[in-house]
């Protein structure tokens, strides 16, 4: 590139990187962080060397914390018997906007996939079932992504949980609430109608 | 947001307001940046400190760069005489990645713009008027996009280079190279035609 501050070379190179980002768009965002210096650029600095000193993975579930074991392992108002194994941390994250769920987590760390070459080992799985035998757990709920990776993952999951004493669980396939059903898939449907619940 | 560490929340929000990226996107971004701290999230936060510290706009032409006159204003291999006036740096590098021209430049700085409220105070046309007086520039060449503002600026700046000895001239239309006429608009295909040049 033939910009002449190798600072800025540097700097679109690096945002280049984050995921949504192409070699355009970095461009077009160093440029909008050089025009911003005090209100965002300087802030957006800090931010993430003060993030990268703080932000850790609990040692219990995996969620990102300042602390460890995280504020939400260590809220007893929580109950410990009944266990969320998601993905990632932003599935934990997503089902903790939804305000409904009051029991732990367990973040996988991705999903099993012959193609990246992620295998058991890989993910928090072996930690899951120590942590269910070890509690002990009463209920597994399997929140992985409906994806042909997330559901290998669970079907894994589930043998692996085959000695404990646990019930193991799924959520709900169905209509999306707010969703129109002439934009559905056929799969969705066929498992809504399949799943269908009695109103009186 | 419920997430637990304040760090991640601002992280997340400072990074929403980048162009190109919302609120989801950037908590995938910040995700993505916790899993790698030493070889993106660390050297992310420094050039983003590094940079802000060491560019700033060069006082002639408006470039960035960690040298005020810029590397490009210096060079005197470059044609001072002739300008090429642009609305934004990005334009700038596009023009530098063409390896083409060998002239100065002006960057405005954006365009007028009656709905954002740009007037000409706002960019820097009194500069230029002086600097084509001053250096004396012996052509102007506008180099805006071609939108509403862009063309909108150009015949602002003509009116008030109306003075001067400097020629002013403007980028081609035509017919993008490797472009294909299917895929063309009127306009650009009408200028196209216009402007044909004798094969012999």
């Amino acid at each position: 590139m033939p910009e002449s501050a190798p600072q800025l070379d540097k700097l679109i190179q690096l945002l280049a990187k984050l995921p949504g980002l192409g070699p355009r768009s970095a461009r077009r965002a160093a440029l909008f962080l050089v025009k911003r210096r005090e209100s965002l650029m300087e802030p957006l600095a800090m931010a993430l060397a003060d993030a990268a000193r703080a932000v850790k993975p609990c040692s219990i579930c995996g969620n990102l914390d300042t602390v460890d074991p995280c504020l939400l392992c260590r809220d007893s108002g929580r109950d410990a018997g009944l266990v969320c194994v998601v993905e990632d941390v932003a599935d934990l994250w997503a089902i903790e906007r939804a305000h409904i769920f009051k029991g732990k987590y367990h973040v996988l760390g991705g999903t099993l996939s012959a193609l990246d070459g992620v295998g058991p080992g890989e993910l928090r799985i072996d930690a899951l079932v120590a942590r269910v035998a070890e509690v002990p757990v009463r209920e597994v709920i399997l929140a992985m992504n409906a994806t042909v990776e997330g559901q290998t993952t669970a079907h894994y999951i589930i043998d692996r949980l085959d000695g404990t004493k646990a019930q193991v669980t799924r959520l709900a396939h169905g209509v999306p609430v707010g969703g129109e059903l002439d934009y559905l898939d056929e799969g969705t449907l066929a498992a809504a109608l399949e799943a269908r619940t009695s109103l009186k």
